[in-house]
C-alpha cells in the first residue's frame, strides 16, 4: 500500500478543512479522529477526495511516509497533551508532530522540549483565518526545529493564503513557541483593531449622528484608501445587513455584549510579564469585559449622568475625515506596541524573530489582513533594528500629519461623553513615548520616601537614597 | 524555662521590625534567622528587649507556647516553601504558620491546602506600611482558617496601626489566599494613586507652568481637603526637598524612570483572568514600564513632534481646582475598579470578603491611607451588595459635580501633548460604565461575520448566527 505524506488528527471543522485544503493541492491525506463518527462523516461527504481514513492511531501512524508528518487539530490544553501521549509510543526518531491548535506558547515550549528528548520534532503553528481560511488558505505561523520546518514547508506553502503579490503567507517564525507566540500577538492586535473600529463607529454615530446607511458608505469609502483591510470591509457590509425577522438593520438588533475566547487576555498578560507596554490592546480587552456587564451598565445609565449632547461644531465631512485619520494613526500606534512586544519576546526567549516577515505573512488569509502591513514590512526591511514602528519615516509622517485629528476626536468624544478608551490610550502612549521627560521622577521620589526603594539621578549613574523627613 | 507566645522567622528589616513591634507591646518574642549573623546583630543592637534568640529551628520551635504561632518574614517564593518544609516536621497539629511576605495569593491557597492536610493552620497575611509601618504599626490583612486567626488576633490587633477613630487596622479577610489577595489589590491601587498624582504634577507643571515651590503649596493645600492622604502629604514635601550635592530641587535631579516590584502587574493579570475591568491601574503599570524605556524616549523625543505649547486659557486658579477635582474623581474611579475586582474575586474564590472592613483597615498604616476611605466603608455599610462604588450616593455626587473638571483636564492635556493615560482611562471607564449601549454590537457582528461566533439579540434570549455574505 502506498503511504501518505501527511496525516491530520482531529476532524472538527478546522481539522477537516485543513485536510481538504491539503488534499486539494494534490496530496492524499490520512485522517483520524478519536471518535469514529467524524471520520465516517467526512469520508461520506467527500467520497471522491483522496482522504484515507484510519480508525486506530496505529493504523494512522502506519499509513504515513517517514519521517511522519502529523498535523494535530485538537483542543488546546489537556486534549493536546493526551493526543501527544497516545502518539508518542508509536512514533520514531525524526517524526514531526505539528500542533495547529490555539495553544498558549508556553505549553508549546514545554512540549517541544519534552518531545525533543525522545528525538521527536515538534512544530507549534498559528493558523489564522477561521473555517474559511483553513479551507481556502490561512495565514500560517510555524515555530519549532528549523530542519523539521523545512520538511513540512512545501505542503504548508501550498495550502497557505497568497498575498496580493503572490507570496504565500507562511514562514518559519523561530524555535519552540515562536509560532504560537506570533499567533497570540496577532489575536491581540485583532482585539485592538476591532475596538478601534467600534470606537470610530460610536463617534460617527453619537457625535456626528450618522445613520447606518451613511456609516456603510463611510466604511466602504475608507476601505478604498489607507485603511483597506478585511475588518473595514466586513464592517462596511455589516451596516447594510437586514434582520430577517424584524426587517430592521441587523446591527441594531445585536446585543452590545462582546464575547472573547481569551487570547487577547494572554497577549496583555504576557506584555505585563515582559515589561512591554501594551496599553491599547489591553484597553480593548477590558472594553470587551466591560461590555459584558450589560445589566450593571443599564442600571448605571439611569443614575450616572453625562454631558448634554451638543451638536457637532464645524463641518461634518471634515470631522469624518478626522475620525478616519484618528483610526489609522491609532492603528499604527497599536501595531507599534504589538511589534515592540514581539521584539521584547524575541530577546527574552531568544527567537530572533523577523518582524518584516511576520507583517508579510499577515497580508492575506488572516483576520487582520490589511494593505498597511506592507508598510510595516518595508519599515523593518529598511531597518531590522528599528526600536519602534513610530520611528520609521513613513509612520513618523503619519504621526506628524494625523495626530491633530486623533487629538480632535478624543477631545470631541470626551466632551460628548462617548467612551473612547483605545483612542485615548493611543494618544497617551504616543505622547509618553515621545516624552524626553515623564513625571516618573515623582513616582521614584515617592517610592524612595515611603519605602527607601532608592532612585537614579540625571547627572550620574548609581542608586541613591534621600533622607526625606 | 518560660515559653514565648510568638516567634519570628526571618530577620531582614521587615521581620526584625515586626519582632520589635510585638515586643514593644509587652510580649517576649522568639527570633530565628537562617544565617546566625542577623540574629546576633539584632540581639546586640537591642540587648534590653525581650527578644529570645534561637539558633536552630528545633530550639526555636521548642521555645514557643502551644499552639505555636510562627510569623515567617522570608522572601516570597522558593525561600518560603523551603522554610515551611524545614518547619513542618517540627510542628504539631493546631500550630499556626503565618506568612507575612509579599506572596502571590495563589501560592497561599496552595500552601494552605497542603498544610491543612497535616493538621497545620496557615495564615497568609498582607502587611503594608514598609519598614516604618512594621515597626510602629502596619495595616494587616490576614487570610486563612478563621479559628487560627482568632488565636493570633490579639497580638495582630496590638501591633496594627490605629485609624483616626482608634480602631486597629487589622481584620480577618477570609479563607486561604484572601489576605494576600487584598494586599495585592492594595498594591495595584497604590500604583493607580501614584500615577494619578504624577499626571496631576505633569499637568500642573507643563500646562499651568507651576514651579516646584508652587507645586508644594498646591499639594499641601489639597492635603487639607478631600484628597487628604499619605501620598499627597509626602508629595507636598517632596517639592521642597533640596539635593545635598547640587542644591537644586531634588525632584528635578531624580531620573524619570520608575521601577516596580511586580505586584501591580499581578493585580492587572488577575483582573484579566477574573474578567474584572481594571484599565486605570493597568495603564499605571504600563506607564511605569514606558518610563523605564528612557533611552528610546529620548531618541523619540527628537523625531516625534507634538503640538505647540499654548498658554493656559482662562484663570490659573480655576484650572488648578479642576485638576484637583480630576484627581479626586479619577481616584474614586480607580477604587471603584479595584473594589469591583475584590467583589469578582470574592465570588470566584468563595471568600465572602467584607469590602467595608477592607476599606477600614486601609485607613492607617499603609501607603494608600486616606481620609476618603471612610466614604468607601460608609458606602458598603449602607449597602453590602453595591455592585460598583460609583452607584453610591456620595460617589454619584462626586461623579456629577467633578466629571466636567476631569473632562476639562483630559482635553487640556491631550491638546497640549501631555500624556495622561490614567486620567483618560478614568473618564473612558466612567462613560462606558454608564452607557446603556456600547458599540460592542459591532464587535459581535464582526465576530459572527468572520468566525461564526454567534451573537445575542436585544429582543429575545439565545445565540444567533447570520448569513453575512
Amino acid at each position: 500500500m502506498s503511504k501518505q505524506a501527511i496525516g491530520v488528527v482531529g476532524l472538527a471543522v478546522m481539522g477537516r478543512n485543513l485536510a481538504l485544503n491539503i488534499e486539494s493541492r494534490g496530496h492524499a491525506v490520512s485522517v483520524y479522529n478519536r471518535s469514529r463518527a467524524k471520520t465516517d462523516e467526512l469520508i461520506a461527504e467527500y467520497p471522491d477526495r483522496k482522504l484515507v481514513p484510519a480508525f486506530t492511531l496505529e493504523e494512522f501512524v502506519d499509513s504515513l511516509e517517514k519521517p511522519r508528518r502529523i498535523l494535530m487539530m485538537v483542543k488546546a490544553g489537556e486534549p493536546t497533551d493526551a493526543t501527544i501521549a497516545s502518539l508518542k509510543p508509536l512514533l520514531e526518531k525524526g517524526d514531526i508532530l505539528i500542533d495547529g491548535g490555539n495553544t498558549p506558547f508556553t505549553d508549546t515550549i514545554r512540549r517541544n522540549q519534552e518531545l525533543a528528548k525522545a528525538g521527536l520534532h515538534f512544530i507549534g503553528t498559528g493558523v489564522s483565518g477561521g473555517e474559511e481560511g483553513a479551507l481556502k488558505g490561512p495565514s500560517i505561523m510555524p515555530g519549532g526545529q528549523r530542519d523539521a520546518y523545512d520538511l513540512v514547508a512545501p505542503i504548508l506553502t501550498e495550502i497557505a493564503a497568497k498575498a496580493p503579490d503572490g507570496e504565500p503567507c507562511v514562514a518559519y517564525m523561530g524555535p519552540d513557541g515562536a509560532g504560537h507566540f506570533v499567533k497570540m500577538v496577532h489575536n491581540g492586535i485583532e482585539y485592538g483593531d476591532m475596538q478601534l473600529i467600534a470606537e470610530s463607529y460610536a463617534v460617527l454615530k453619537q457625535v456626528v449622528g450618522l445613520s447606518n446607511e451613511e456609516l456603510g458608505k463611510v466604511y466602504t469609502e475608507w476601505n478604498q484608501g489607507e485603511l483597506d483591510s478585511y475588518l473595514i470591509e466586513i464592517t462596511s457590509k455589516i451596516f447594510s445587513k437586514k434582520d430577517d425577522e424584524t426587517g430592521k438593520d441587523l446591527v441594531d438588533v445585536i446585543l452590545d455584549r462582546a464575547a472573547q475566547k481569551g487570547t487577547g487576555k494572554w497577549t496583555s498578560q504576557n506584555a505585563l510579564d515582559l515589561g512591554a507596554p501594551l496599553p491599547l490592546i489591553t484597553e480593548a480587552v477590558f472594553a470587551r469585559v466591560l461590555s459584558s456587564l450589560k445589566t450593571q451598565r443599564v442600571a448605571a445609565s439611569k443614575v450616572l449622568e453625562g454631558p448634554q449632547a451638543k451638536p457637532l461644531e464645524g463641518a461634518k465631512e471634515a470631522f469624518i475625515e478626522s475620525v478616519r485619520r484618528a483610526l489609522y494613526f491609532s492603528k499604527v500606534i497599536s501595531y507599534a506596541q504589538g511589534f515592540a512586544q514581539l521584539r521584547a519576546a524575541s530577546e527574552e526567549y531568544k527567537w530572533d524573530l523577523d518582524y518584516g516577515t511576520i507583517a508579510k505573512i499577515f497580508r492575506a488569509g488572516c483576520i487582520i489582513r490589511a494593505r498597511f502591513l506592507q508598510k510595516i514590512t518595508d519599515a523593518y526591511t529598511k531597518d531590522k533594528a528599528l526600536a519602534n514602528l513610530l520611528l520609521d519615516p513613513y509612520f513618523r509622517d503619519i504621526a506628524k500629519n494625523y495626530q491633530a485629528a486623533l487629538r480632535e476626536v478624543v477631545v470631541a468624544a470626551v466632551n460628548a461623553g462617548v467612551p473612547v478608551p483605545a483612542f485615548a490610550s493611543a494618544i497617551a502612549y504616543f505622547d509618553a513615548y515621545r516624552s524626553e521627560r515623564l513625571p516618573a521622577n515623582l513616582v521614584q521620589a515617592q517610592r524612595d520616601f515611603f519605602g527607601a526603594h532608592t532612585f537614579e539621578r540625571i547627572d550620574k549613574p548609581g542608586s541613591f537614597h534621600a533622607q526625606w523627613s
